[in-house]
């Protein structure tokens, strides 16, 4: 069984824009606050990059399909799986309802970056894995 | 007995700032959303407003103590009361608890903006007074 | 020749997240600045929608992917394009650029939204792309 | 003399909530990356951090009063000033200015905050006045 997790937020006044409904980069912060928040049942991201020796599980790659307009007062459920486990990578699929609205379909891919001697490398994604009971 | 509300906020990383704690205007964002949330209660401010004839229920005046550092993984109590009906004003005093911890004190100072034919006014506030049974 | 737009964004501290580097929604929020920038140049987002009779040049579809870290301090230079004209779509792409070094590709989808008795439809894109030259 | 800096904010739509005026958190982070922006002439934050061995400059108080609203495209111009040295605190003060418009006055009291055995505590703050010239 794939590993999943859902995270809700419940979206207020000020993540709405002039036109009235949310101001889309908000996705993308609760796409990585259900992320974190899955972290979390697992000791979360500053306990898990001590253990790997990391300085964060960041992206690569983000992207969304906006389905249906979100709003002040809506109850947002965002649903994560686990898309795929890569060598290097992990790529993470979202789907945000409102109730039973599909009110957003998102992925995102992230490696668990590692300090170099000159700069940054993606590590091996096992450790994470193995971590996360994926 | 005056009017109170507590709305919760699950802190995440991505309201943190490289210093590893809450990146301080977040602090200000979630008493907006705990003042919103108290509205939703009446209605909501779109219908609020409405109601009112107002364009919003704006700032004229904020601010904010802090008490103690808040991490990725808190969770933010945030309690609203009103401070004072004032009679083109409601002054609205917060604090922030993570369990028995205070993390910040804060205050708003709020008008109920009204279009006038050169630019807006602040309203009477009784309106807004009788519609949240302050 | 295309439509083209740079926008410029002095990155802060703020903007940045535990891990030391920019916290990856700002990338969106600021391939959206970019576009507003651009709308502006022809009477901005408001007046537009108002000569078109819409609510919002809204998003239908974003991604980013992210090539090399973003600081505090760092200038970034938002380079945008018009990929395409569709006939109820403009697809956009984008570049983020601190000095000769590529931070971030990116694209946004987006429709021109109208009101109809029942919600919202996309309206046909010739009219904007009259209006900014495209 | 006392030390003054300005910094310029380009407000966008994504700014502004759906009263169409800038959602008024967002003031608080303009004020903090002009700080920041000041901070840099003297090596940037993480550096006078590193030399001060100190883990950040941040926030014990804060506020603002909003005197006229801020809009989509609205050239802003932060004016910082240091109000006062404390022993361990330093106070500042902003004004926000639209063209010649005043749209906000703002203030800001921080500490160097260092590592102890046991937490935190707020440092000298003569170190930091001299690493900035005060």
């Amino acid at each position: 069984m794939s590993v999943q997790h859902i995270h809700e937020v419940k979206i207020s006044f000020g993540d709405c824009d002039p036109a009235g409904i949310v101001f889309y980069p908000n996705t993308f912060r609760w796409m990585d606050a259900t992320f974190h928040d899955f972290l979390r049942q697992h000791g979360g991201h500053a306990a898990l990059c001590r253990q790997m020796g990391a300085t964060g599980v960041g992206l690569v790659d983000a992207g969304a399909q906006f389905r249906s307009p979100m709003l002040d007062g809506n109850l947002l459920a965002v649903h994560m799986e686990v898309a795929e486990w890569g060598k290097r990578t992990i790529a993470l699929s979202y789907r945000g309802m409102v109730g039973d609205r599909l009110a957003f379909d998102g992925r995102e891919v992230r490696c668990v970056f590692k300090p170099t001697d000159t700069g940054m490398t993606a590590g091996d994604m096992s450790e994470l894995k193995a971590l996360v009971g994926g």
